[in-house]
């Protein structure tokens, strides 16, 4: 597939006279894709019924008759506030109590079956004007789901949702008490009309109770999301897409994702570094012009998962953004690299937000393609040099040699239950793909429910909670495997099990008990590096013994258990290890440098602010040298 | 004018045997003013209606026949419980919608129209009572507007007062709804009624409606001061004052005092240091007992100019404050030097907080000129030595050579929209004013309203919003000018202007885009120093390049606009050679050393904790050594 | 009396089936004593008066068949559901306003009537059934009162008892705003039912509102506390315990000691030292696997002192607990280290928290002696070596010759007027201890209500609000005293008292002002050491003086006032040099090192992770090396 170029655009934000020229740059720079429409609500109906069509059948046109193919936003994430008025009670609450409500983005509570209700109706009424408009070639729902913590809330509507929820996961109120353990703190409850939000308790409430309420939460979302899609379903034929937010957990991507055609993400790379980052702050100096060179290329990989392979960038960092504590100037080439090395993961489309800074509002500070006064950003040469390098290429993802296990419920569990302060598990699973990506290899992230193992050489699995599905693919797994710590120590109603896990195919091991470590105590390994944060005492066969006679990891070459939290040097080493034992040639790259091997196409991506020689790096590269923020490309 | 001092008394604390020896001993130690009553509402009123003036009465009678001089304060900064048990409503919220009641001071929300009532009902009883009173020589209007962040209230009443703001300002919903951009989001209006505050968004507020919100919050406090102001015009000859509080920025403090006949400040040199400064923790340390040199100046300029002239320090710290997170005791001395530095920037009096330690309630460990058994402290005979020094002295301010711009607006403006986490217009323009004053000079502050500015030699405008007044008065100036960064870059309604900033008039430049920098990320520049916190990317002619090729400045030697936020080092060189092209000599004064010029005096003020030799540091300067903590002056 | 062990015990966490052989494995160990009961609520009355006592009554019978002695627990710590659902209105409210409501524990408000009066039912209830019961041989009330800061509540009910203790206290509303000077800043009331809760207010609430907030939400708990006694004393003649919390403060545990036969506290040396210590990171780095190695001996003796002698550890960590930022796993030894510390210091009981690892709910991840599949944690086999060892050993504290008064007012007192942002009554009065254990010394903690010195050689009093009862004990006392910094500065009031302090019998001096100190500016003393936080300009004899040239010390040299807060250095100096003074001998021990006598016998104990050589360090000791985590004891 020939990688595609595109733009989000708020045809509403300027004068009519100005949309042909607008849409006759975008078509000159390249870009074949256009966003619109999914903040427009309080244009398209400023009064209840008052439904005003025209100025967007309009935008459409001048577009599409461009020869741009439109991707239209439902405008849920913004309801006017008449709709508010109507439904005074469709916020979400804050864990205090407080009130979420009107004056930005994202105020509804997804349990507020009113609002609801005016999301699917402006949904049909929308997909009846638009779902067979021939410019129209993709959907989108909603936007952002989750962004500015939106999934969780703690209003009336909630509790009582739960509730239902709750009732139709155990049936009787017995089967809850049993499952989150009740008897402790005399917490059962009589029926399930007793049952409250895990807020406001005195001092942490259950677990348990926690982990149920972040699954309805995230079921919430699913629901309000399929609504949409039933809707769209009927009236168009184009695909339907979200688009997901950077390091956002609450919500489960997979399910989501289920109910759609294709996945897209919205990737902010500075914004993230600043804003969403464990690194160091040594780190965030010095990729602050770049972002963390590994961040982008996860997030790839979870929606290449997520959309079962079809995927997109639709919202791509173009210059500075406006919502981090700090805000700087990509290196000269980014806004070029980052598409590339979208493209190099496998996406259809890259779509830069947004086509022309606006000067008002809350993101009048937020680069586009073009500045406020219509003279080209500097990113507008970049992407047109990124479609003219495009235009002739075919890429198509046939597949990685290395599995990651990423479950969001294992991330929930765990926020529930930290036990130390630094375990957070999208930092341990991305300290696992960091070191894989510094091994060269191109990954493959996959969900807990995945039943088949087999297209991989080796899987790695850090941290997930319970093993459910993956129990038995495992027991069929023939490849190499890499698993913990903390993997597989509660079940899936969060209690430890008996007998203690992990309960590992392959592995005869126990973990007797657990430590969480202060950063200034960490635990030696016999053959270098550390565990950090996080270490477990296991009974079994050792591997590797920690200098305190404890052994670090337990099983067999091939199917091994990690008794903590590797720092990187440990982590680097042992992966390397096991890739070895599966046969997976490994490189040693430098700082910044990245691989990514798609089809027959091996692409180097270079986030570092230096040049490297390639060929010294990467066997098999061109000769010469890579400059900072450049790609290059060969086939392999 | 004879520089005069005084003190805070509180005859409601003391047994009335007690007043007299009080009196002769304020006398004898050279004190001319003090002012009583502002704290006085339950003692003067202790139940509606209830009026007790007779302790009054003698208290004013003994002070005045002792030949002090009585600043009477309105009591309306502490209303008394039954005031509240009226007016339930009558508190402010805070952000979250939590009520900020009785307990402490400044219980009240500016918006109340109840309470705004009974403000001008009490302040109409007093000036009735004492408005032709002999000894009563000044009023104080209620007390420190804005401390402990009163002058944003979230309260219904200002919810609803704010609404007609609006609708005077704008007219017509569309009105605002085009100056706020609301289009965007779909924040849009139907009419001013769907207004809320700018709290309990989902993610930040437009910033816009933040900015238009402060302008009403400040026009309150302006609107509640005036009506103070309009009863005692009527009953009273005697000259209107506020005490304003130092780094308060959330009122437009040149508006209020546009009702007013002198402006005045209470001075917590070292409380403002330990609480409210943004220097490093090193700087903090080395001047813990002695106060920033230069933020005690910078208010005193703020309040000459707030007073267009007239100006006082209303509460001067004598000892340990009880406020800070550290409060030590001043080096011996220092209740001398703010005393004098007071004077050589213009004040006509100076009054010390306050007479006796108070033994109970909340500010038992705040300091005074007597201990609590009424033994001398040692900022008693300070004070006597400064009476005792002033007391044939005359010192009139004639007008600095250089003019520092600032704008309450804009600090609001940048707080609604830091981009940056450094980013504070105070920070900003304080940085300015601290690089002038180590190059020896003397400074005023101007109001954006300016429309002369012919007296100065040069202008420094850093962070303005936007031009307004200012601009055609810079199109007739023929001085130096120094403007930016950020300055003109937003319309008054805070959008990005088309054409973009600054539209400075004599500089032919275009910002194209801003970046804010980690702290460790700073941008060097060619000739010495950095940007940090802030940098743009400007198109003009350049005087000076940042190593990576941008302008640093552009436009002429005359007339210039930065590029960025530089740091001490750049600052000073810049500043130093804009002098020289003003024709304006420089000095290059030590850590801690300062001076001040008022009429044919030079006064030298030393902050540092170690000697300096005055002559080789300030031409023209007495020979010998200038003590830590002293004060020298001599005739130019 | 022979060291005697124990354990919690949870039966309604287990099946029936299994209590036998637990009650087996347990005498096995070596336990005499089992907890069990006090979170049961919801098991023995799930629903109102549905009482559910068989399987409880099988438990005792079980497990006092086994040879084991019950401590039985009141529930009330945890209120089932059903009793919220009844009392709507019984969850205590946090400053804020929010409520604190069901879903973990310590969910009831102490002023609340209704729940008061179910506590009592309840108490009532399993009193009538197990009061005399054979098995049942101590009764502990209600569980770890203050536990989640629970002793402050802002309900609605808290106000009500607020106004009428303060009724009791003051009698007039009169006597009330002269007590708290509410003449300042116009806080006057008119009568009882105008005064509110000390929260919302604009700024700081007035410190004496503060205290006697503070006082009263004391005597909640004690009142509380004292209804259980008396139903308890009616129907039971086994002793009556409580299990405080370490390092909880907010009320005065030697007043419900006084209505109690044993005090105990629950002793997490781990979590405590990463949760609530002030040490350094450095040092909590050291100690991170062994605990601080004064906090429980600090402890140890405060609850000798509320016991009148007689004190266990109801609660002994055994393993990583579940809720510090960090949980590591303790030094090899240290579960036996702790339990024969706390024998040294006289306790008659340790019981280990808890017997199994539960495999639920919020504590899930806190160890027990066993691991959740009942094999046996490591501190299984420490607890039965400390059960043999203590076999044939007999041990009764006779006096230590230092006392330190120890005082829970002044640590709501300096709580509510820090001046500092250091200074911490517990922190100033431990710095205290640990100087002194530091010189080998055992110490009696004594209450300021103590009336007879004579029985100590010295004593110490840091930081205490007011003399009080003191005054008359120090008058008759012979011994060496050493006070201050800030000790006797205020009245009960909470006031500044004329002549102002210290006032202290055998002193002449008086604080002429006082000064809270950065971290970076300690005042350097002349004979070693530093004044850290805090200091004081005193007028008297000065003994040592600072180099600034003020006294450090005032008085004589048996009898000394200290002008600040010495560093460690020279808290060692002065404390060594009375100590030769009183003719007490000292050592100085290393690092971790400590030693404590009871009765004729000396033990040492070593929290260092190093071995030490015992006789060098400790003379007479007995010769080798004690090891990291071990003990020793010999007859002196």
């Amino acid at each position: 597939m020939k990688p595609q170029l595109g733009v989000c655009y708020y045809p509403e934000h300027w004068p009519e006279a100005q949309w042909p020229d607008d849409a006759a740059r975008m078509v000159e720079t390249g870009l074949e894709w256009v966003r619109i429409g999914e903040f427009a609500w309080s244009r398209l109906e400023p009064n209840e019924g008052d439904l005003r069509w025209e100025w967007l059948d309009r935008a459409v046109e001048v577009l599409g008759a461009a020869g741009l193919k439109v991707v239209m936003g439902t405008p849920t994430a913004t309801p006017p506030r008449w709709v508010c008025e109507k439904h005074p009670d469709m916020f979400a609450l804050d864990a205090n109590g407080h009130v979420r409500g009107f004056g930005s983005r994202r105020h509804y509570c997804f349990s507020h079956e009113g609002y609801c209700a005016e999301a699917v109706r402006i949904t049909r009424l929308t997909a009846e004007r638009y779902g067979r408009n021939p410019h129209i070639a993709a959907w989108q729902t909603d936007n952002e789901y989750g962004c500015h913590d939106t999934v969780i809330s703690y209003s009336d509507a909630a509790c009582t949702a739960f509730r239902i929820w709750l009732e139709q996961r155990y049936g009787n109120i017995g089967a809850l008490n049993d499952a989150w353990g009740n008897v402790f703190w005399s917490m059962e409850y009589r029926h399930f009309g007793e049952v409250f939000l895990p807020n406001l308790t005195v001092t942490e409430p259950n677990p348990s109770h926690v982990l149920d309420f972040q699954r309805f939460s995230s079921d919430q979302v699913v629901q309000f999301n399929r609504a949409q899609a039933e809707v769209l379903r009927e009236l168009t034929d184009a695909p339907l897409i979200h688009n997901y937010m950077g390091r956002t957990l609450e919500f489960d991507h997979f399910k989501v994702g289920d109910d759609l055609d294709v996945a897209s993400w919205d990737s902010y790379p500075l914004g993230f570094l600043e804003d969403r980052s464990d690194q160091p702050e040594a780190f965030k100096q010095q990729f602050a012009r770049q972002g963390d060179p590994d961040f982008q290329a996860f997030h790839h990989d979870i929606y290449r998962a997520v959309g079962k392979g079809r995927w997109w960038v639709m919202e791509q960092q173009p210059g500075p953004v406006n919502w981090a504590p700090h805000n700087p100037d990509p290196l000269p080439g980014m806004a070029r690299l980052w598409a590339w090395e979208a493209f190099a993961h496998g996406a259809e489309a890259v779509l830069y937000f947004r086509w022309r800074q606006a000067p008002m509002a809350q993101e009048q500070m937020h680069s586009g393609l073009l500045r406020p006064d219509s003279v080209a950003a500097p990113a507008l040469g970049e992407a047109a040099q990124v479609a003219a390098e495009a235009a002739h290429l075919d890429l198509a993802d046939t597949g990685a040699p290395v599995a990651l296990v990423f479950d969001y419920e294992s991330a929930w569990a765990w926020n529930a239950q930290p036990q130390g302060a630094e375990f957070d598990y999208f930092r341990l699973v991305f300290d696992f793909y960091k070191a894989l990506r510094k091994l060269g290899l191109s990954i493959d992230i996959v969900p807990p429910s995945c039943t088949d193992l087999s297209p991989w050489q080796m899987v790695v699995i850090p941290g997930l909670l319970h093993w459910g599905a993956l129990k038995s693919a495992l027991e069929a797994y023939e490849g190499v495997v890499v698993a913990g710590p903390r993997t597989a120590s509660k079940t899936a109603d969060m209690q430890i099990p008996i007998p203690m896990g992990p309960n590992m195919p392959g592995v005869d091991a126990t973990v007797a008990r657990v430590e969480s470590l202060r950063p200034d105590m960490p635990i030696m390994l016999d053959q270098g590096g550390t565990f950090q944060f996080w270490r477990e005492v296991v009974e079994g066969r050792s591997l590797e013994d920690a200098r305190d006679g404890h052994p670090a990891r337990v099983g067999t070459a091939r199917r091994q258990y990690l008794a903590g939290w590797p720092d990187e040097r440990a982590l680097h080493r042992i992966l390397a290890d096991a890739c070895d034992e599966a046969s997976l040639p490994t490189l040693d790259l430098p700082e910044g440098l990245r691989v990514r091997d798609i089809g027959a196409w091996r692409f180097a991506i270079n986030y570092a602010n230096r040049a490297w020689k390639l060929s010294k790096h990467i066997e098999g590269a061109p000769s010469g040298r890579i400059a900072p923020a450049d790609v290059s490309w060969w086939l392999k």
